[in-house]
């Protein structure tokens, strides 16, 4: 545990570049100095309340300026931020709340009624207003050091299965992670970086932590609205752009095939595997896109392509970031060779010391298991292909869905697609294909099922295609396959019948 | 004490971007791949050549791209980099190499004859050349991580008295110095730093170090030739520079009225006071000028002004890097108010764990003591008045009074003696040694400066020795040097003359 300090980003950041814009949103478009200023009246505001050190602040509240603040003034407080899932119900952010014991709800005025209604579920914290918090404007006191081993967040994992953990991110691992971000982009006081990525997730707010850094401001969109979006890029000087792959289609949908300018010089593009017919596009029409591979027990970023590698193709998510190692094991943790599948594992000082509420992990040799799979090619580039969870082992054979999801993904009555391991009697596990129709296409699944045979192992070839309208995402635009596949294993539905998924 | 790790610099960088160049310079214009093989060869040879853990490794060389390979290459092999100043005499190095128990001294060819020298008289350590450790390109094994803490470097700073200390400066030291300067001055990739700073200063080791966490190359001059520097600012792309006052003043000189190019954005000054009339050159021939504040205790920069306050009148060394923080302070540790004139100090993980061979250093509250008198002003801007009390820093050089006056009281004719710095238009400052004979001898200037060029390197040897019948001195019997330089500064009085000083 490292006893070393650093001064606090935001204090230290104010103190150096007061001038500089911070933050450009609908509720404010602040200086560091008024950003300071803001989470300083907002932290004695805290302590006012009763928020002692240690105690946890959740935050439930769309992206804004004041959300921003929050993100400095809980921890200076000496609070520990965790921030809430926006599309949660009240049942699971009381659970949230109960988990984590959190002291104190922040919430914006939005959500004021479902923050009473999950407070009262979730152990009764007591409540207050987030645009109160910031509306006075307090001068700093100075710059303090902060210790680097402290928890500065806790942050929910997306998990696409089961209860989402707490994932303890420290003052450490989120200024290493913004080091080795700022380092592998390039990334100056000249740049702007757009956030249209929710803040409760890590790929949101790292960009916070970045930006505090480098100095640079931010351009925050409550959340994702494609037209809005665009309408940024071509009208606020925005250079890098963070998403996830379904963002960034709705992005180019809502375009069409009007050129992005030129100051966008970085589309940071994470959140999961991305289809290949989307990087052809991108590559088409010259969206400088970088891939990358992150995690939030990694503090976001793990691997990303550079931006003078923006738009190579074959779906690599690049190489580590400067503080991290990166390699693939088998199943015992050994290292495996250039070209061949394994666990991606992470070893660095980006890496969350744990979980809240349970002991210190086990990380032999420093390295923490992902349960992402993936191989390196010879020059060292990550190719991700699966969760561990999702690889489907059937008759002993290893299958991986992303390989069958780009082949169904080539035929062209399909829009979207997801393929799960379902339980089987005899098999262990057998593949399901479930597909969503491309706007306007009818789909059989014998057609599906005749695309496969010709393209596919027998082995790798579904046993069921099930269409449905659309499927189950995260708040981050990743599938749950974990829904999809309780789903399939629970209900009799027959292939080719449509029905809704619950989500 | 970190226990912390980070991935070694020079082979993350390799792996991260092999294609990138790396150095160019005289001997080599390599890529970071080859770099690091040429590092690596060094490294295996050191440990053949029996380099054990811990072993300190000295050099003795001009700046080159070998240099720059052994400056990762010994702590790879396990050892500690002892650069030494190519300006000491042999005696001087030998005592170098006795004090910090070298166990190895790796020289150019240039200095094979002086290695040999020193060798002989600094506890016989075994040599070896520089080119040919670099000689051979071995692949590297991949990327090793490298604890924080461990002490990658030992560095001599000439302090206030005596004998040169050894600066122990860690892997974390300098990582977080240049984590800070990148942030400051917005580097990255497409940026090529010149460093004509000796290596075996901080100002220039700590190019490479930059070079290496950024991913750029550094244009590499063996020494300080202005004609060289402007031919290379001409024709290779240069956008950063780092000089102290004295090279920037004859880099003019040697320009004439010629513009420089605009791909020069940033040119680092450091090393000590600017002259003011230095800085209206600048501003008037628009060079982008930053003056910077550092010290080998905090491994180089402190403070600096940024790209966008280049020309910024008044003649500050800007603020603070990211991960450090600058206070004034009275006597008793007590921080003062803007505009108020006390010392200097220092807090973050830039600065040095201490001296090589002496106890940890007391440092209340984490705060490091310059010695350096200052001031910071409302916005907090520092503004650094005297380098220190009594160092004499002449063209870029600290001289240590103490040193100076050491050798020339070993002079048989001497009783008393007290050595200044004297305002210098050309070289900043100028040594001048005020003599005091010993009873019944007659002394003469011409015998005291023989005695020093035998004995001192020769930038440390007085340019002007006055023999004065008695040094002023205080109530409690310190000499009063400020009062002896303000004298020697108004007075026109010839070398040799004697007359009576007021006290």
């Amino acid at each position: 545990m490292s006893t070393e300090q650093l001064p606090e980003w935001l204090g230290q950041r104010a103190a150096l570049t007061p001038g500089r814009l911070a933050v450009l949103a609908a509720d404010g478009q602040w200086s560091y100095r008024e950003l300071d200023e803001r989470a300083e009246g907002a932290a004695q505001q805290l302590r006012a309340l009763g928020v002692q050190p240690g105690d946890r602040v959740a935050l439930l509240a769309e992206n804004s300026a004041a959300y921003a603040a929050l993100v400095h003034a809980i921890p200076r407080a000496g609070g520990v931020l965790v921030p809430l899932n926006l599309r949660l119900t009240i049942s699971e952010l009381a659970t949230q709340l109960r988990a984590r014991r959190v002291r104190l709800l922040i919430h914006s005025q939005r959500e004021t009624a479902r923050a009473w209604a999950v407070a009262a579920q979730g152990g009764q914290p007591g409540c207050a207003g987030l645009e109160a918090l910031v509306a006075q404007r307090v001068p700093s006191p100075g710059v303090r050091p902060v210790e680097l081993a402290r928890v500065h967040s806790i942050i929910a994992t997306s998990g696409t299965t089961g209860q989402p953990k707490g994932v303890l991110l420290t003052v450490g691992n989120l200024t290493w992670s913004a080091v080795g971000s700022v380092l592998a982009l390039g990334v100056g006081p000249s740049d702007r970086w757009l956030a249209c990525l929710p803040f409760f997730h890590i790929g949101g707010l790292a960009i916070l932590v970045r930006a505090a850094l480098a100095g640079l401001p931010v351009v925050i969109h409550a959340r994702f609205d494609p037209a809005a979006v665009n309408a940024a890029l071509d009208e606020q000087q925005v250079s890098l752009l963070s998403v996830v792959a379904t963002m960034l289609e709705r992005l180019l949908a809502a375009r069409g095939e009007r050129p992005f300018p030129a100051s966008l010089r970085c589309v940071l593009l994470g959140g999961g595997p991305v289809p290949p017919a989307l990087l052809e596009t991108c590559a088409r029409r010259a969206v400088p896109v970088v891939q990358t591979y992150g995690l939030t027990e990694a503090a976001s970023q793990v691997t990303t392509l550079l931006p003078e590698e923006a738009g190579r193709t074959g779906g690599s998510a690049g190489k580590p970031l400067f503080p991290t190692e990166v390699r693939i094991v088998d199943a015992h943790g050994a290292p495996l060779p250039a070209g061949t599948l394994g666990e991606i594992v992470v070893r660095g000082p980006t890496v969350s010391p744990g979980y809240d509420g349970e002991p210190p992990p086990e990380r032999p040799g420093g390295w923490l298991r992902t349960g992402d799979l993936g191989w390196l090619d010879d020059e060292g580039y990550l190719y991700v292909s699966d969760r561990r969870d999702d690889l489907i082992v059937s008759g002993g054979e290893n299958i991986s869905p992303a390989e069958v999801e780009a082949v169904i993904r080539q035929h062209p009555a399909v829009a979207e697609v997801a393929v799960v391991g379902v339980r089987d009697p005899v098999w262990g596990q057998q593949v399901v294909a479930v597909v969503v129709p491309a706007s306007g296409q009818s789909l059989q699944a014998d057609a599906i099922l005749g695309h496969c045979r010709a393209r596919l192992a027998g082995y790798k070839v579904p046993r069921r295609v099930v269409v449905q309208a659309e499927l189950p995402r995260t708040a981050s635009g990743k599938v749950q396959r974990g829904q999809l596949r309780t789903w399939l294993e629970g209900e009799a539905v027959p292939p080719g019948e449509s029905g809704r998924l619950s989500s």
